[in-house]
This record gives structure tokens, C-alpha cells and sequence, in this order.
């Protein structure tokens, strides 16, 4: 295979990336200054060698703790509970939020073999139970199936331990993807969010 | 800047691909094992290091002369102009075309600031004029205004050296660019093509 036609297949693997695109893109970068592509390909590696996810929340970062749980300026009696990393990054971008995050790892799913232990369920439990600190656990799952389910489960494993629970408000479109949504209605979602009770 | 917000500001350069897409594609790579993210940097490393335009036709290439420019069963007689080398990919795909190449490396746009000195036409004229050889040029510049405009400059240099000069049919839908055609499009194009006359 030519070094065209492995840079062709390697892009193809992204997703939403055809072989047309990835083509598109192999001679896109072929036409840049070789300094563009080592760039670009260095940034790749320095994900691959630098980001971990964070031993506290979830979150990927370059530190650890990440950025936001070592902040001391945040507020710690709130807790954020998302399915993935990126849902951090959409929700950090409307400003509207000062608390902690947990990352899930994804939300349960019978059919694709997602169980209880296969989400970060029991730290998450385990920084609920740590007594005082947290006193709001806000479910901000995607509004999806999936992710009712995943909150009402997740609402079932929190609710002895006498914090108040909430989920964000489905001013998100429903059957979307959290990731994805504008930063207006997920900053509405979010003060608007409902307390969620048996 | 931390890595991640890196890796998405430098997928972001890459034409079609917006900031949202580039942060889609970071997180879908942080969950993808090293080796994954290793093999795509190392293929686009080897694109910089590996390919260059071929010294006779202008082709990308990790060997120079192309290894369609060294295949000595291709006909030697027949000179298939394109605007990018792109272009190549695309005709060869159809299997229908057994000639050489000639990569102009753009079409005349004097607008932008492409003028005749931009393009490869000196090596092109040097092609053909070197006598017995080449018998019939193609061509295949995209169907586009600009495409037929350097067409048409192109017959101009070449109708001195008695050459058959031939433009590839427009099968092609006009205004578009020949790398997206597919593949029944641009051979029936090939096959239809006809003879430019002044």
C-alpha cells in the first residue's frame, strides 16, 4: 500500500469519513507546507500520550485531577453526572454551570451488553456518600431513552443518601445527543432543571 | 493550550471540517486504543516524508518517476492533461484509460492570481514537443469555466507540434469537479471525447 492509499485508508476509519472525504483530505494536506501535516500529526500523538481520563470525575485531561476538580473555586456541594467526556467540554461552554462533574462512560443498554458495571456507577456512589460535600447530584444524561433510563437508575443508587436530585430540563431536543446541542438550550435545560423524586 | 483543545484546533484546519466535527472526531479518538491514533499519525507523517510530486508528470508519489510514468506497458502516445493530480486517482479508478499523464497543478484563474506561469506548461510543452512520441493529448481539465478556459489556452500552446488534441466529453455534469465524478461518468466522458479544433 502507497502512502497515499494508507493516509486514505487511516482517515476513512474516522467516523462520518468516507473514502471520498478521506481522499479529499489526503490531497488537501499533500498541497501544505509539511510543517501543517507534522502539526497536525504531532497533536494526534500528544492526545494519544498526554490525555487520561480523570482519576477523581472522569474527564479527560492533560493533568490529574483535571483542571475543573482541582479548582478550588468551584462549587464542590454540586455534582454534574454526564454520560461522556464531551458533554463536559458542551456544557462548560454555556458558563452557566459552577459545580463538579462525574462522567458515566456511556449509559446502560441491555442490547449492546452496557450494564450497571460498565459505567463509573461506584465512585460515583462512593463521592455521594462522602457525607457532607455533595448536597445536589444533577442528572444530565443524554434525552434519549437510554439515558431516561441510565437517570432513573442512577437516581435509584443516590437517593438514600438524602441529597437532593435533579435532572436537567428537556428543553433539549428529545431523542438528540447532549454533545450536540447549542449552548442557549442547554444552559436553559439546566436552570431549569426538575427535582427528581420516586 | 491544553492537548485536547490542540488536537481540535488543528482538525479544524482541515477544509470541511468545522470545530464541532474536529471535537467529535478528538473524543471519538480518545476512546479508540494508542496504537490506533499511533498508526493515523504515522500515516500522515509518511505522507510529508514520503510523497512528492513525480519530476515527470507531476503526480503524487512515493517513487519518482510515478509508478504509472515508469509502467512500460502503458501507451507512451497518448498525454492526459488534468488540473491536479487528484484527477489521476479518479481516471484510473475507471480502468478505462491505458496513456500517461500531465498534472497542470491548478486551471488559469487570472482573478486568483494564476497566470500560465503558475502552471506546469513548460514541462507539458517539452512532453510533446519532443517529437515521435506522443501522438494524442486529452484534455480532462474539470468542466468548469475555468477548466475550459485553460483547455482551450493549453490547444493553443500544443497545435504547432501535430498532435491530435482532444477534450474529454462533457458527460461530466458542467460546473462540477471531476475528482467527485464517479466512476461510469467519467469513463463514458473519456471515451466520448472529442476533437478540439481551433
Amino acid at each position: 500500500m502507497s502512502a497515499i492509499e494508507e493516509a486514505v485508508a487511516e482517515l476513512a476509519r474516522l467516523p462520518g469519513i468516507g473514502r471520498k472525504t478521506a481522499a479529499r483530505l489526503t490531497y488537501f494536506l499533500l498541497k501544505q507546507p509539511r510543517a501543517v501535516i507534522e502539526r497536525l500529526a504531532k497533536a494526534l500523538l500528544n492526545l494519544a500520550e498526554q490525555v487520561k481520563a480523570c482519576s477523581v470525575c472522569g474527564n479527560w485531561s492533560d493533568t490529574d485531577p483535571c483542571l475543573i476538580c482541582a479548582d478550588t473555586r468551584r462549587d464542590r456541594s454540586m455534582l454534574c453526572v454526564v454520560e461522556d467526556a464531551a458533554d463536559i467540554a458542551a456544557i462548560e461552554k454555556t458558563g452557566e454551570y459552577r459545580g463538579l462533574y462525574h462522567v458515566l462512560g456511556g449509559h446502560l443498554s441491555p442490547l449492546d451488553g452496557v450494564g450497571p458495571e460498565q459505567l463509573r456507577l461506584d465512585s460515583l456512589v462512593a463521592r455521594v456518600a462522602n457525607g457532607s460535600v455533595v448536597r445536589e447530584v444533577i442528572l444530565a444524561t443524554d434525552p434519549s431513552m437510554e439515558g431516561e433510563v441510565t437517570a432513573t437508575y442512577v437516581r435509584g443508587l443516590l437517593e438514600r443518601y438524602g441529597v437532593r436530585i435533579s435532572r436537567i430540563a428537556l428543553g433539549l431536543p428529545v431523542g438528540g445527543d447532549l454533545e450536540y446541542a447549542d449552548s442557549v438550550t442547554i444552559a436553559r435545560a439546566l436552570a431549569a432543571r426538575r427535582e427528581m423524586t420516586g
